[in-house]
Formats: structure tokens, sequence, C-alpha cells
């Protein structure tokens, strides 16, 4: 049978920290606080069992609960030897709930239970202190209401000002004993009215309705926000923790403070505490009072004149240095106390692990294993990936006064202010005139990225966190806020506008990539810096992980970028990103305006020496690195201009009428472009491509390995497979191009031929594919539209929709579907494999950044994942928790909550 | 060790029929006939398998060939009393290709071999016939010198020209003895000449010449082409034929004929034959003399004089009309037979299932059941599906003089006439005029439904097989060409044009959509007839097959067609068309335009009568038969018109701004329309539009119901559903529906909820879906639209190139890719089925309709096909011959291979 109450107190407890889901957090460490001997008030835990029992059989408790409760309640008496409800010597409770994941201020409270008529008297006599006895009272009856009877706080409130008003009073503490006995009348009067029965009286009764308050809380609105938010499941429930109350604010010798073991901000080892004498840890939270400092350390670096704890109560001091010591030995993290001093005994209510900067995770993880409270396992288990995005981008000051001008999605982190411009070729001006420059676009295209480049960030009104705007800015680490809705553009008076104001081109916004925030004006920025703690963990992370982890690269500089963030080869080189450039895309429209192969062949000759080039500064860079280059891959329209006058230019260079250029632009127009004629059947409708392409790849190998001494390999990748027999034709033009290099330089060439993995039948048909394929790489971008059949970059509000309405746990588009697409993937692999069993096997789609995704491409068995440069280090880091994750036998959905 | 050459003659033989794949059909045949005694001229065979070797080695034979070739040949002259290459009486052979399909006139054949100077002058005197022997000769070398020599046609030509000129000869026949004789010398001076070489004079030599021409011919272009046309695998190889010659050409009791032991047009069991007195085969095929008929009654009805070989020739006759009974008591089935009549003696040459028209093909099969020849299930697997078309659309007159003004791909088949017109309103207004009309568009969409119902056919310039104007036509059984991309369509001008010819509209043209070619001006048709054999065909078809089989309608009278077509319920009704109706797209449009619930839902309440009205017709129809309602499935934006002026009037209807139009349509654009906002997402997004859709479906079944005494039990159907969430949502705002309509009528409705599985991630989830989904039919379209990522919309240029160039062996939206999306409806199937074992499965895509698709769904245990209504009848006989097929264990690809 099921324990459904867990008791703590006196150096014992029924529980211990590692019964976290069970007891919640706040429960399991009481009761670990208890056993190792910390003064704890004593207490018991009702289980997360009990809340999932209550929602699964309508509301209703198991039977054996009110039994256990009452022993639980009568062990807490004998220890504190006080009684509930006892006349002369009442025992007051606290409830509060608490979860397996921390949800502060989430639910519900209720302290002083057990206060009435009669115990309030029976307080007053045994503490000598009416006034605290009947504060103590209506702060409950105005508690107790709120939260079980549900009555709206300002009714309360406006009883109070009222009394306050007659008083004279200035604050709640001006009221003296009767004024506070009147008012606890005054408070039972409006209750009986509105609920046409007395306030419960009972403290049997009350402790029953606090906690089926605390049960319910768990379905309130804001709790189920905050579980969507934070990925927290429904079924994980919350407990709910009985406490004996003590009280901090009973004299000049009690206190109640709060403390972190280290400091939080810089994670470094000192005693970070602040304390108010004579009060209640509402008080310390409500900031009415300013707190003083626990050590006279922080006292002097505050520049704080009120006395330290460490000097006004020197034992106590002692005491929760002591306590401190013991914690951090006990739990190896960084604690968040909070303690009561409650006439001259220190009590311990709570210990967490704290929360902290990312700087200070880094800080104190590293100092630990130096310290050998942890190993470096340990260490690099502790630091969320994802925090590192905060080190490697300039953010905002958070003293900064801001006004917000709009909002879309968080595309690509990082800060960014600059001039708003509403064209590609505008920011590229501008940026060469020496500004700094933000690109305002309804959406982007593959004709813009030479503005976004330019432009130090990157604004657009439509499109989803996966649309070529989003994935762009990552890929070069530019801030973008993508699919800012409310934001109307007007190309035509170069203006935007939203909620009434109106920015015009040239004036400055400030745009905040990792919130999806867009500010008027310039805000004041922090610049990114990278401690020693920092390279200190990602080296113990490479030694831990097994998948290998490169980046997706187009350019040197992006190259450069990426090795310098620890990428070990390009796993994704987008050739086609190259032939958007000035000088390339008049040869690109050259060569798609011809007529025939003839004249495709000569403006190809054009793109060979550029594309050349491109290959060559990639290979060296990489020096021997691997890297993965892919053919062509959009359509050809994407390359073409839609407005008359660039037409006309296309017109005039290819020497042809701008009628033709017009009819070309509609012949090759796409109803559903994703779909379309790109991909591999580019190149099989004009191998003339590939040709150019793999010549260029094998002569700026023969190049880079001449100039270096590094032996450079590619690997050619062919993108949208579905048949073997695509992989065939095209491997045959690659290997011809390569013995043709390899006979005019006499240099041997040793290369790869592998694809891409991004449309569901190539997945299915792998072992198909191994055949001809050295190589795989999961397209997971593609694959999961494919799968879905949903596009990114039109579906931004179904997603958000189907996240909000829980049909999604995630963004696909952002962490891998491990059911559908994740399933694609591992058909992929074991059939690949099966075939050709030293398949190399990665993954190049915007899921190789993410960590969920990242732990489910170790445990399928992948060689290694590829990510935009700036998430290179969080790969590594995540790999490396994969890894880890993977040898303690724990599964994916593990990895993916806590990721 | 293998067994290379078959040897036949004289009532004996090393092979027979069922070997047809070793010895190909003619050498098959042959044998088969000597072996029941029919008088064959003695010969052998070489297998396919020396061909199948020849090009596994190189173009080199087995070791073991020469002396098995030997052997037959020594047979042969033993049996025919004359020797190769003897002087006094040479044998002489015919050598002639046979592949395993019939591949007329695709390769080479070589007769007279074995004649020299020397057996020339042999043959002369043995044959009494110096001309015989030189024409011969001289024929000889001329055939020999094109097929083996590989000297031009013309060479010869031009010498023989010449000759003819010298002796004032008009015809060859006027050349004499001396003359042919010259005629030799004259060849065999230019065949020195060419070659360097002398014209081979060893028969020997000759013999292994004309063999290796014939194993060399299997891989000429003409082969090649052929191949890939009537997909017959390379890997089949073809036989070598070797036979003694007999002469049809030796004087007046000589004769050489080709017969039919029925009527190949009618059917009709008659026998029907064509000979010619004293000449070759090659005489006959001429067509230099007119041939006269076999029977007297074949004389009398073509009105000829000369006298019929059953009165010149009877006993000859008397003899051809035993072997034609024993032909067909053999072989069970109407043969082409070949015969030469050689100085008074009869000999076979060839006999093969003879070609017929699909109304004789009916007829012979019903006949030969009656006759006991075959059984039912015999005949049902002689009838090929797809010629049933030619049963159910007008075909054009074949006699007719047409001038072809253009082609494209045949997307839906059947002829038509009618006036041009260049839009969808056009073609309802000249179509209420009582004109035929042709509707001629780039391309169509969803807005021209109403101008696509009106007119006789649809011609599109863009698009392929499976494009919106290919599917809706077959759906209707209208006539259509797609994808005639060498006409040019300019709107403005109203007219198109191809190769220099323009049409305006209102000119004539008539299109043939089982060719897809468009003609000038009205073409004169053939109206299809349905004979009792068809009724009896169908019937037997309908007792043999497994799978249900339903039809694709949207309307009564597509469902009433369906059932005359022997439908046994609908498959899939697409709501969405009833939508586009002139009253019904007002509403539509108001709905989208609506800025919020309420708006829509007074929009959506005009639209419920309409529903509801369209569902009792169709109920009503189907007469208690199972209909499948699929809910809302196409992106809103396809319900919006593109020009100003219908944006306007759509803004006067919705009482808005066109801006506010112009602004929605704009909003509601897509990159990728397919990929985007549509399917079970609309209705996630607006629930009121599937709860009007539910209502209108259930009060029409309560209504239908009442009227007739019929129940309904309409099914449900959810579009695009990727995840068991969306329909648990979806099935919710159903039920709640459902009830509702009971509650108000009082009256229980059955019905049941599914879902198309159209999506790979809902294949691959098919578990969880079935969970909730009562029945899967498979979207095979779109499924394979998302498999391959190819969009059929946009990729006709590739797909026709991926078909010749055999990346694709056929196009996947015709017969479903059964390595690619055939696994994932297995998966979907299996998965479902596990979890839901009563599991309803169909299909409704297109391949619903495709005899090789059918079989797949045989084997993979599908309950029913879908198809449009008229591929009906198809898809019920191509089910039945799918279940003999599965019953005989035949796999999926012989299925294929032979559909």
């Amino acid at each position: 049978m099921a324990k459904w109450v867990y008791g703590f107190g006196d150096g014992k407890a029924d529980g211990k920290a590692d019964l976290r889901a069970l007891l919640g957090g706040k429960g399991a460490n009481l009761a670990e606080m208890s056993l190792i001997g910390l003064p704890v008030p004593p207490g018991f835990t009702i289980t997360t069992e009990v809340c999932t029992h209550y929602y699964a059989n309508g509301r209703r408790y198991p039977k054996e609960l009110e039994a256990e409760v009452d022993g639980a309640l009568a062990a807490v008496e004998a220890l504190v030897g006080a009684k509930f409800g006892d006349a002369a010597k009442p025992l007051l409770v606290s409830v509060r709930s608490g979860a397996r994941a921390s949800m502060p201020g989430m639910m519900d409270t209720v302290l002083n239970l057990g206060l009435n008529d009669v115990t309030a008297k029976g307080l007053a006599a045994a503490s000598g202190d009416a006034r605290f006895a009947y504060d103590s009272y209506r702060r409950f009856i105005q508690m107790y209401g709120n939260v079980v009877l549900e009555i709206p706080h300002h009714e309360f409130e406006s009883i109070l000002d009222q009394a306050k008003d007659e008083q004279g009073a200035q604050q709640d503490t001006d009221l003296d004993a009767a004024a506070l006995q009147g008012l606890v009348g005054r408070y039972k009067a409006m209750v009986q009215e509105r609920l046409g029965r007395p306030f419960p009286q009972d403290p049997r009764e009350q402790l029953w309705g606090a906690i089926g308050a605390v049960f319910g809380s768990w379905m309130n609105d804001r709790a189920i926000t905050y579980r969507r938010l934070h990925e927290i499941p429904e079924s994980w429930g919350t407990a709910v923790n009985v406490q004996a109350m003590v009280f901090g604010n009973m004299g000049e010798d009690c206190a109640t403070g709060v403390a972190f073991t280290r400091d939080p901000s810089t994670g470094e080892n000192r005693f970070f505490g602040e304390y108010l004498v004579n009060a209640q840890g509402e008080d310390v939270v409500a900031g009415i009072r300013t707190p003083r400092q626990v050590t006279i350390e922080g006292k002097k670096r505050q520049g704080l004149k009120e006395p330290a704890m460490e000097e006004a109560m020197p034992a106590i001091f002692a005491q929760l240095a002591e306590v401190r010591a013991t914690l951090e030995r006990h739990y190896r993290d960084m604690q968040d106390i909070e303690f009561t001093v409650q006439r001259g005994k220190l009590w311990m209510l709570q210990t967490r692990n704290g929360k902290r900067t990312v700087h200070a995770a880094l800080k104190i993880a590293v100092d630990m294993v130096k310290e050998k409270l942890i190993d470096e396992a340990e260490a690099v288990r502790r630091i969320e990936p994802q925090a590192l995005n905060q080190l490697l981008h300039p953010t905002l000051d958070p003293k900064a006064d801001v006004a917000i001008f709009g909002r879309g999605l968080p595309a690509s982190p990082g800060a960014a202010s600059g001039l708003v411009v509403f064209s590609a070729d505008e920011a590229e001006r501008k940026a060469n005139e020496g500004h700094n420059v933000i690109l305002v676009r309804v959406e982007t295209s593959p004709e813009d990225v030479h503005g976004m480049h330019a432009a130090r960030g990157i604004l657009t009104t439509r499109g989803g966190m996966t649309s070529h705007a989003a994935v762009v800015a990552r890929g070069w680490g530019r801030p973008c806020v993508c699919g800012a809705g409310e934001i109307r553009i007007d190309y035509k008076s170069q203006t935007m506008s939203a909620a009434g104001v109106a920015i015009r081109a040239g004036e400055h916004v400030t745009i905040d990539g990792g919130t999806g925030t867009v500010f008027l004006g310039e805000v004041p920025m922090i610049q990114p810096r990278l401690a020693d703690d920092f390279a200190t963990l990602m080296a113990w992370a490479d030694k831990i992980r097994r998948l290998g982890v490169r980046a997706n690269a187009d350019t040197p500089e992006d190259a450069r970028v990426a090795r310098e963030f620890g990428a070990e080869g390009i796993g994704l080189c987008r050739t086609e990103h190259m032939f958007f450039e000035a000088d390339r895309i008049v040869a690109m429209r050259q060569m798609i305006m011809a007529g025939d192969e003839a004249g495709r062949r000569a403006a190809l000759a054009k793109l060979l020496p550029m594309q050349r080039k491109d290959f060559t500064g990639l290979f060296e860079v990489m020096e021997g690195l691997p890297v993965t280059i892919r053919l062509l891959d959009p359509p050809l329209h994407e390359f073409l201009p839609h407005t008359e006058a660039e037409q006309s230019e296309v017109a005039a260079a290819a020497g042809v009428g701008v009628d033709e250029v017009r009819k070309r632009v509609i012949a090759l127009e796409e109803a559903n472009p994703m779909l379309g004629h790109r991909g591999c059947r580019l190149a099989i409708s004009y191998p003339e491509i590939a040709e150019m392409q793999a010549r260029a790849i094998f002569e700026a190998a023969v190049e880079a390995g001449r100039r270096s001494r590094h032996r450079v390999v590619p690997e050619v990748m062919i993108p949208l497979a579905a048949t073997k027999k695509e992989l065939d034709i095209l491997k045959a033009v690659i290997d011809r191009v390569a013995g043709e290099v390899m006979r005019e330089s006499g240099t041997r060439i040793d290369y790869t031929v592998g694809t891409m993995i991004e449309l569901p039948r190539a997945a299915l048909r792998a072992a198909d594919l191994a055949q001809s394929a050295e190589f795989f790489s999961f397209g997971t971008n593609d694959l999961t539209q494919t799968t879905f059949g949903l596009s990114r970059d039109d579906t931004a509000h179904v997603l958000k929709a189907y996240i909000e309405q829980r049909i999604f746990e995630h963004d696909p588009f952002v962490t891998i579907d491990v059911e559908g697409v994740g399933e694609l993937v591992k058909f992929g692999t074991e059939r690949g494999r099966a075939v050709r069993p030293k398949l190399k096997v990665g993954i190049c789609g915007e899921h190789g950044g993410d960590p969920a995704s990242i732990a489910f491409c170790e445990e399928t068995g992948l060689d290694y994942v590829s990510c935009s440069p700036y998430r290179v280090p969080i790969a590594r880091l995540a790999a490396a928790q994969a890894a880890l994750a993977a040898k303690s036998g724990q599964g994916i959905a593990k990895v993916a909550a806590t990721a």
C-alpha cells in the first residue's frame, strides 16, 4: 500500500533528498536537512502521488490519507510540545506547495494556520505579545481568505486601509494590538457576509481547506502556463508541506533571512545573504524594509551602515556559517537557503540549488572540481547548454531604460542596435559608410543575403523560427527577431509602425534576438566575455563526448568563427549562398537565362574561378579537417529578380529582351518551391552545374593542399536524393571530374561522395542509397517539413497555436520530433549501416545545435552533429551531457526534460 | 550445364509453349506447334540465356554454343534432306529474333541464308527456276548486307534502280534471271568496295554473322526505346530462331498468308485471313499486291472478285481450317498465324495470341467461357483493365482526316470537340448558351471548377498527370490534355498558338485525352457502347475480387455515375468543391473575411443549408451505401480571388474596403500552400467550420434516412492529421454536434470518424491515430508528394525526364511507389490494425484506380479502393485480377509488369 505522508524533524525523516519526484523539491530537502542534523521545524509532506490520485479520481483523496495526516500531525505536536487548536499552547503550521521542479510563486501558501479566536488569545498569552498574536491572526485570515476561500485581495486591503485611516496609521506596523483585533473582527464579518458562513474556526477544517487549495492550485491558469513555458509535465503533480511555524518577528532576538552559499552573480566562493531583525519572511521579499547583509565583508562591499549579522548575532552567524559548509559538502552545489531566528534559535526553512548566472555557473562548477566536491563529469552536467548563448552574444544592459516597440520570435540570440533600413542594398550601402544597420523586411529571401550579412541584426514581420531570415541569421550569429506580426512595414513610405508608433528609415532601433523584443532607439549593451572557466569546462566536455561537432559554414569567415568555437569540421557548406554576391549573381543569372547547354557552360565558366577561390579559402581555414560541400540546392527562380528594374538589368547582362527574362521568371515559378525543381533534380537536369561545382571543389582541394601541409579530403554532398539512381548519375559526373582534375594536376585526390537524407523516401530507402553514398547527413529541417507536411515559412501561426494547445510538445523545427521524424532518422541510420557498416552519419539541420535533439543523435548512434558556428559550444556541451546520460542509462526523455 | 540450343520439327521439339522466357514467344510456339503435329519447317532456337550470357561477357558466346548449333543444324539437314552449302541441294534458312514479349519490327531478320554463288546455281537447278534462285540470292545479299554488314539500304536501292532503268523495267518483278544475276554481281562489287572484303560466301560465316546481328539488335536504339515504352526489362534478352526456308513464290501452287482464328475487330467467331498466290511473306506486308480473302464468307463481306483460298485451294484451305481449330483448342485463345504453301504443301511459320480491340477481347473472352474453352477466372484475367477506358469514353473516328495542333499529357481519357474559351466564366456562359466548349488555361485552380464542369474538355499548358486539371477532369470523366508546353496562351489577345498556328477564342478544337493530342477543328467521334459482354465479364470480376471498390464523388450526379459503373460506396467526398459554386463562394468569402468567430459563424450559417442539401442528395443516391465525407481541406486563400475586379466584388459583399480584401489575400498567401494552413489545421484554428460541416452531415443523414427506407451511416473524415491530438480535438467537436442533432431530431445516428493518412508522420504514428480513428483512408496523392518531396503541379518536366532516364520506373503519381510510399502504407495499415484490429482501411488517391496500385492494395490487405467514377469498372476488374494473382501466389511485380 502506498505511503501518502512523510514526516520530518528532530534529526529524523521518512524521506530524503532523492525522493524529489515523490516529495517535491521543498519536501525532499526539508527531510534531507533534518536527516543531516540541521535545525528544521518539524512537519510532514503529503506526496505528489496524492495529487495524481486527486486528479485521477474526480478530486477525491485516497481513503487512508486522513489517518496518515492525523498521525503525522500528532508527531509534530509531540516534537513542538504544542497542540493544534490548543487554547493555551496552540500549534501553528504553514501549508506550502512543493513540486518536483521549482515553480516560484506559481502556487499557493498559507501561513499561521491553526489560529482562531481562542488560539489567538492563547498565542498572545504564550508569546507575551498580543500585537504579534493578532497581527498573525489577521494575516492568516487574509491569506486563507484569499487562497482558500477565494475572496479577492482588495476586499481585505480596503478594510485594512479604512482601519489605518481611522487610527491615523501610516504603516501596517503602526496598528496596535487592539486595532489589529478590531481588524480581525471586521475581516470575519466581511467573510461571513460574502460567503454566508463564518470564517472557519476549526483548525482541522482550516488544514484540509489549505491542503485542498494547494492541490487545486496545480491546475490554476498561472501554473498551467508556467508548466507549458517550462515544459513541466502535468502528470508530475505537486506535494503539500505542512510544517510547524517559527517566527522571526517576536522581538529583537528574532530575525529572518535568505542566503546563497556562494555569490550567485559571479560564482565567487563567498557567503552571500541578507536578513532582517524582527521580521517575517514576507517582509524580506516585500522590500518594505532594506535588508542587512549577513557578512561583514558583504556589508563593506555594499557600503552599508547597518550591522551585519556576523556582528549583531555572532553566535547565530557562526551556526549559520556552519550550516552553509554542511550544506555545500552535502549537496555538492551552491545552495539558496531560507532561515528564521526565533528568540535566539536558528531554524532552517528551505534549501535548494541556487539559481545563478551562466558566468557563476561556470565558475562554481569549475571551482567545485578544484575543491574536489564534484568530478568533471558532474561539472559538465551542471551547465545548461542553452545558457551558453549568454556568453557568446552581446546582451542588453539590464539596468537600461527601454521603450518596447514590438515583439516577435526570438530567432537568433544576441542584441544589436542600428539604423533602420528596408532593403538589402541599402543595408550594404549604409554599412559600407560605416553605420551599424538593422535590416527590416517583411520576410527575407536568398536575394537579401548580402544585406543580411552587412547588417548587425535582422527584423522580419513574417516567418517562424526556421524561416530563411532565422536560419541565415543563426548561421552567422546575427541577432534576429522574426515574425513580428504586429509591426506593419510600408516599403513605399520607408516606415514601419506598431501600436501607433512609426519608425522611419535611418532612425535607431535595438533588437534582442534572445527574447524577440524590438526597442525604440539605442539600448546600452554588455559585451560578451569568455572566461578561463569556459575553456576549462569545454575541454572536459570534449573529453567526455562521443559525438563529433561540426559547423554549418559557407565562407572562410564563418569557418574561422566555427574553429574558434571548437568545430571539428564543416558539416554543411551551402554553395548557393556564394552565388548571391554581387559579381556572381550576374553570371548565375546568365546561366539561368541561357537557352542551351553551351550557354550555360559559358556562364558556369565565369563562376568556376570564384567557387574555386571560396573552397580554397574554406579548405585553408579548416587545415585538413573534414569539409562537406553540398551541391546547388535551391530552385533556380530564387536567383532571378522580381522587380522590373532588376529584370531589365538581367536582360541587358544576358543580351536578351526584358520579355525573355520575364518569361523565364514565369516559366520557373513554382506553386510549391519546397517540393519543386531543386536539389539533385537540378543537377540531373543540368549536369554541367554539378560538373562545374565538382571541378571547383577538386581544384581547390589540390590548390589548398599544395599551399599548406594539410591533406584536404573533400566530402561532396548530393542534396534531396530520393533514389539510388540519382546518386549514381551524379556520382558518375563527380568521379569523372575528379579523374580529370587528378590527371591535369598530377595529384591524387581522396574524396567521398554522400547524400543529404531529407526526404522520407530517402530515409526509408537508405539501404539503396548507402550502396552509392559514402556518408549520410540528415537534413532534418526539410525532413521535418516533408514528414509533417508542414512548411516552416508558412505556418508560424499554426505552430504557435499547436504548441499552445499541446498538440505539439515542442516546436518540431527546434527539437526533433523523436516519434515521427526520429523514426525516419533511425531507419536511415540502421538501414544505411546494414549495407555499409562504416557509413558516416551526421545531422546538419537546425536540430544539430539543439541539446534535446543532440541527445537523440547520441542515442541513435550518429557520428556527428553540425550546427551554426555560434552554437558549436552548446553542441559540444550537449553532446557531452548526452554521452553521460547514455552511459548512465538515462533515456532521451530525461535529457530532453532537463535540457 | 545449360542447354543453349533447342531443336524442333517433324512432330518433335526440345522445347514447348511454356518455355517462352527461355525460347522467346516465336521459338516456344514453333516448338509447341511441332509437338502438336502441325507442319512446321524444321529449325532450332538459340535461347535468351545465350543473349544474357553474350552481354554479360563482353559480347562473347558460351563455348559450348558452336557445337550445339552444329548438331541442331545437322538435324535440320537430315529432316529437310538438304545440306547447308551443298552445291546440288542446298539448305536455306531464315534467322529471326524472338523475345519473350512481342516487339514487332524492332529487331532484325535475315531470310534465304545459305545462298552463295554455288548454292544459287544449285537452287536454280533444283527448283527449275533460275529467276527465283537469283531473285532469292539478290534479296539475301540486300538483307544480309543491310542487317549484318550495316550497309545502308539506299546503296542497294540505287543499284537496283539503275538495273531497272537499263532494262526498262517498271517493277522488280520485270527483271529476268539474267538481269538478277547481273544485279547480284553488282551488289557483291559494291560490298567489296565498301568493306574491303568480299561478301561472305561461306554459309557458316553467314549464319554466325546473322546470329550476331540478331543479338546485337537487342541493344539498338529502336529496341531500347520500344522496351522503355513497353516496360520490358533489358535482362529478358532475345532468342534467335534458325529455321529451314519454305517458299511461297515458286509458282501458282504456292502461296503465303496471315490469318486470325477469330475476327480481331469484333471478336466474332469466324476465320479471318488474307493470302497471296506465288508470293513471299514480305509481299503481303509490303502491300504491293492486294491480298485475297481466305474464306468465301470473307470475300463476300468485302465484295472482292478474286477467288478465296477456300475456292482456289480447297484442300489446303481444309487443312488450314483444321489447323485453326487445333490451335484454338490447344491455346484456348484467339491466334494470329502465318503460313506458307510451297508447291501444294502447307507450312505453319508462326502462331501467337492475336491482338484485338477491347470489344473483341470482351466478346472472345465471354464466348470462350460459353464454349468451355476457358473458365470465368481466365476470362477475367484476359482483359487489360486500362483498355476498358476505350469502352467508357468517346473516341476519335480512326478514319477521320486530322491536323495536329499540339501535344500534351494524356491526362483524362476520351475525346471532345468544342469552341475554345480561355476562362471558366466564359466556359459557363457559352455552355449555358448551348455550345460545346473546350476550356483552355495555363493551369487550373479550384476557382475554375465551375468552368471545368461546364466544359466538354480541358486543355492546360502546365501541370502533370496529377495536376488540379487532370485530377478534377478524371473525376468527372471529362477528357483532358495537360501540360501541353509547346502551346502558348495569350489571355490578353484571347489566342493560343503553337508552331506558328494560332487559334482564337470561339474557334473549334478537338482534344484526345487518351493520347494527349490536340487537333485543329472538329474531328468526328465514335460514341462508346457497352455490350452485354461487358456486364457479364464485370459480374464475374465482382465474384472474384476481395477488395471493395468505391468512387470519389462530390455531387449527387457524380454519385449516380459512380453507381452506374458499380461503385459500392463513396470513398471520398471533397466538401470544398461545393464551396466554389456561384452562390456559395460569396458566403465562403464572407467567412474568410470575417474578423472574428461571430462573423465566421454568421457566414457559415448561410452555407449550412446548402451543404446539408448536397449531403442529403448524396445520401439519397447512395441508398445506404457507405459515404465518406472529408472536412474542408484546401487553404483558405484558394477561395479568394486575385483580380482587382473580383476583389472589389468580395469587398462589397463583405461590407469592407477593397484594401481589407487585398490585405487578407496577402496575409493568407503561402510560399508552399501544399504544406500550409490546410486540412485539419484549418478546423483546429476555426472549429466552427468543422462544426457547421458536421451539422450538415448529420442533419442530412437524418433527412435522407427519413425520406427513404435506407439507413445512412456517414463516415466523417479528418484530413491531413499528423497526430492523435488533432483527431481528438476535432472528434470532440463532431461527437458534440452529432449529439446535438440526435437530441434535436430525436433520431439515433450511427456514424464513424476516421482520418486520411496522407503524411509520412501519420503513417508512422498510425498506432496513435488508430486509437482515435475508426477508419483510415490513404490519400496517396499527398503522401507521394510528401514522401518524395515532389510537388505534382510543379514538376511535370522533372517527372518526364526521370521516367525517361529510368530514375523512376513508373510515374509515382500514377502507379504507387511500392518501395517508398508503399512501405508507409504498409506501416500505416499494420500499425493501425495492431491497436484496432477491425480498422477499416482504404485508399482514395489517384492510385485507387490504377491496376498495378490496386494489386499492391490487395497484397497489403486494404479493405477497399476508391477512384473516380469513370475508373470504377477498371478498378473492379483490376481488383479481380489482383485477387487471382494473390491466390496463385504471384507477387506484385508480376501483376505490375503485365498491367
